[in-house]
C-alpha cells in the first residue's frame, strides 16, 4: 500500500460532502461552515494502550476510535458534524485490515451523519489513531456543560457503568473467546455505542428549571463525578450522596464481581470507558427527564459537603489515571 | 508525573481564553465561536518518523509539531485561531523535558495568537503528537485553494525549498553537531517558520484578476506541484515549465549538492518539509504580488501540456511518499 492506495480506499468508504462542509478533503484544509458555535474535542486511540489487535477486530477499532469522540459530543448535548483522522500505520497492516477498519468507522459516521473532513497518514511502529471531532449543541447551539450544580440537585446516569471494565478484564485474560460467556461486557468494551440521542433529548427538554449538567464517563464515576460537580468553578466544593443498588448493575458486572470476590458497587463506580452519560439536574426536572429518556437512572443527590458517600458510606475516589504505574489498556 | 501534574504544567504555558473561544479547556469539548467559515487541518508528528529525540531539543519538537499545522493555515491564506493537542508520552519523558516541549509550542502559539483549546493525553511507547488546527481566511474568511490554474499563469514560491532536506541529511549523519557547518539547513529542519504573514498578504492583495492558488510544500515541489495544478478538478491536466537557477538555491543547498555529487536543482525540487508556499496567479498579478511579498520568487509558467519541465528538460516526479520502503524521518 502506498499513500494514494490508502486514500483511494478511504474515499470508497467516506463521502466527501456534507451540509456543514464548504470544502471537503483534498486541499490543505477543509472548510467548515458554522451557523452555530462548534463544540470541538480530540481523543487518542493507541494500540496496546487503549486497544489490542489480538482481540479487537479491525472494524471494532475503527468504530471505537470514532465512538469515544462522538461520546464527547453527546456529553455536551451536541450532535457531531465532522471529524478529522490522524492515522499512524505499522508495516504489518495490509489493505484488507485497513478496509475493515475504515468500514467500521464509516458505518458509525454514517449512523451519526458525521463527515470525515481530512487528516493525516503516516507510518508508525504501532497503530496510532487521533480523532478530532466537532458538532453543534442540539438545543439551538447551546452546549450542556459540567458544573453549575446546586445542593439538592438530582444526579443521574444513562448507560451501564462497570460493564466495559468487565469486558476489558475478561478479554485481557481469555482473549476473544471471552465473548461467549460475557457477551454484553465484551461488546461494551469492543464496540461502545455513544448515547447521542439520549443526550439530545436531555439537552432539548423544554421548560426545565435549569439546563442539566452533563458529561460522559470515561475514567469511571469515582473520578468523573467530582469533575461534574466542580465544573470550571475553582472554589466551590460540593459532594454527593449516591444510592446504588443491585438493580443498577448489569447482571454480568454483578456476576463477575461475585466470581472475583469484588464489591459489585465498586466495579460500577470504578469502571470507565462505558461512555455512559453522567448528569445533574434540578430536582424538579428529574421526572420529566426520566420520561424523555426512559433509560435514565437516578444516582443520588448533590450535597454541600465535599465528600462522596455510597449508600451512606464515604467513598475514596480512585478510578483510572492514564499515567498510573501498572495501568494498561484502560 | 501524573495526568494532573501534566495539565497543571500545560496551564502555566497556554492561556485558556481567546476572542474565538466561547469555552476553553476543562469540559468535554471546547466551544469555538465562528463568525466566518473555519479552515480545519490535522497533522501527525511522530518520533522516529518525523523527528528524532537525539538531535531535536524538546522545545523544537513542540515548535515544529505546531508549525507544520500553522503552515496548513498559511497554505489557505488563513490565520490560525486555535488548536487541539493529542499527546502520547513514553515513560522516559520527565517533567523538565515536557516543560521545554510546552514552552517551544507555546512560544509559537503566542506569536500567531493561536489558543490551545484542549486535547488528550496518554501513555505511549514513543512520542506521538497529533495537532488539529483551525483558522479563518484572512480575506473576509475566503480561503485560497489549490487548482483553478490556467495555462499562462505565473508560478511562484516563497521560502527555501531544499534547505530542510539538507538539514535532515546532515543531522541524520552527524547529529546536532551538524548545525555548526550547516546552520540554516539545520534550522530549517528543526524549527521551520510558517509563512503566515506572507500568505495573508497574498490572500489580501486588492484588485487581482483572480485569487491566486496556494498550498504549502510538505512533500517537495516535484510531488506537490501536480497537486496545485490539479486541485479538485478530476479531468484537467495542466503542466508547468519551471525555471530554476543558481540564484534560487540557498547557498547551503548548493554546497551540499556539490559535495555529494547531486544535482542542486533536484534537491530544490525534491526537498519537502520546508513549509515553503507554492502558488499560481494570473500573469498580470505577479508584479503586484512580488511588491507585496518581496521574498516571493517566480518559478515558471503553467502550461496546457501535462508534463513538468525544468529549464526545458522533462522531469519525472518522485518526492516523498510516507509509505515508500526505506524512507525514514522525512
Amino acid at each position: 500500500m502506498n499513500e494514494d492506495d490508502i486514500l483511494a480506499d478511504l474515499a470508497r468508504h467516506f463521502p466527501d460532502s456534507h451540509a456543514s462542509l464548504l470544502l471537503g478533503r483534498g486541499d490543505d484544509a477543509a472548510v467548515v461552515a458554522s451557523d452555530t458555535p462548534l463544540c470541538v474535542s480530540s481523543d487518542l486511540f493507541l494500540e496496546d494502550v487503549h486497544f489490542r489487535r489480538d482481540y479487537f477486530h479491525p472494524a471494532e477499532i475503527g468504530h471505537k476510535a470514532l465512538a469515544v469522540n462522538i461520546s464527547d459530543m453527546a456529553a455536551c448535548g451536541a450532535r457531531p458534524l465532522g471529524f478529522s483522522l490522524c492515522l499512524g500505520l505499522p508495516p504489518d497492516v495490509g489493505s484488507g485490515w485497513l478496509d475493515d477498519f475504515f468500514s467500521g468507522m464509516a458505518a458509525l459516521a454514517r449512523r451519526h451523519d458525521c463527515v470525515l473532513s481530512g487528516g493525516d497518514l503516516s507510518a508508525c511502529a504501532r497503530l496510532c489513531i487521533a480523532v478530532t471531532i466537532w458538532g453543534a449543541g442540539a438545543n439551538r447551539g447551546v452546549p450542556l456543560l459540567r458544573g453549575g450544580c446546586k445542593p439538592g440537585d438530582a444526579l443521574f446516569v444513562v448507560g451501564q457503568p462497570g460493564l466495559a471494565r468487565v469486558g476489558l478484564r475478561v478479554l485481557e485474560t481469555s482473549g476473544r473467546g471471552a465473548a461467549t460467556l460475557w457477551p454484553d461486557s465484551c461488546a461494551a468494551h469492543l464496540k461502545p455505542l455513544p448515547l447521542v440521542e439520549e443526550a439530545v433529548r436531555i439537552a432539548c427538554l423544554p421548560g426545565v428549571v435549569r439546563p442539566p449538567s452533563l458529561m460522559d464517563v470515561s475514567d469511571g464515576i469515582a473520578r468523573d463525578l467530582p469533575r461534574l460537580l466542580q465544573g470550571r468553578e475553582a472554589t466551590r466544593s460540593l459532594g454527593a450522596a449516591l444510592c446504588v443498588g443491585e438493580n443498577d448493575l448489569h447482571e454480568e458486572t454483578r456476576c463477575f464481581a461475585v466470581e472475583q470476590g469484588l464489591d459489585p458497587v465498586g466495579e460500577y463506580l470504578l469502571g470507565g470507558e462505558d461512555y455512559a452519560l453522567l448528569g445533574a439536574c434540578a430536582r424538579e426536572d428529574l421526572a420529566a427527564l426520566r420520561k424523555a429518556v426512559p433509560r435514565l437512572r437516578p444516582l443520588g443527590v448533590v450535597t454541600d459537603k465535599a465528600e462522596i458517600t455510597i449508600n451512606g458510606i464515604p467513598f475514596t475516589a480512585a478510578g483510572f489515571d492514564h499515567f498510573a504505574p501498572g495501568e494498561v489498556c484502560g
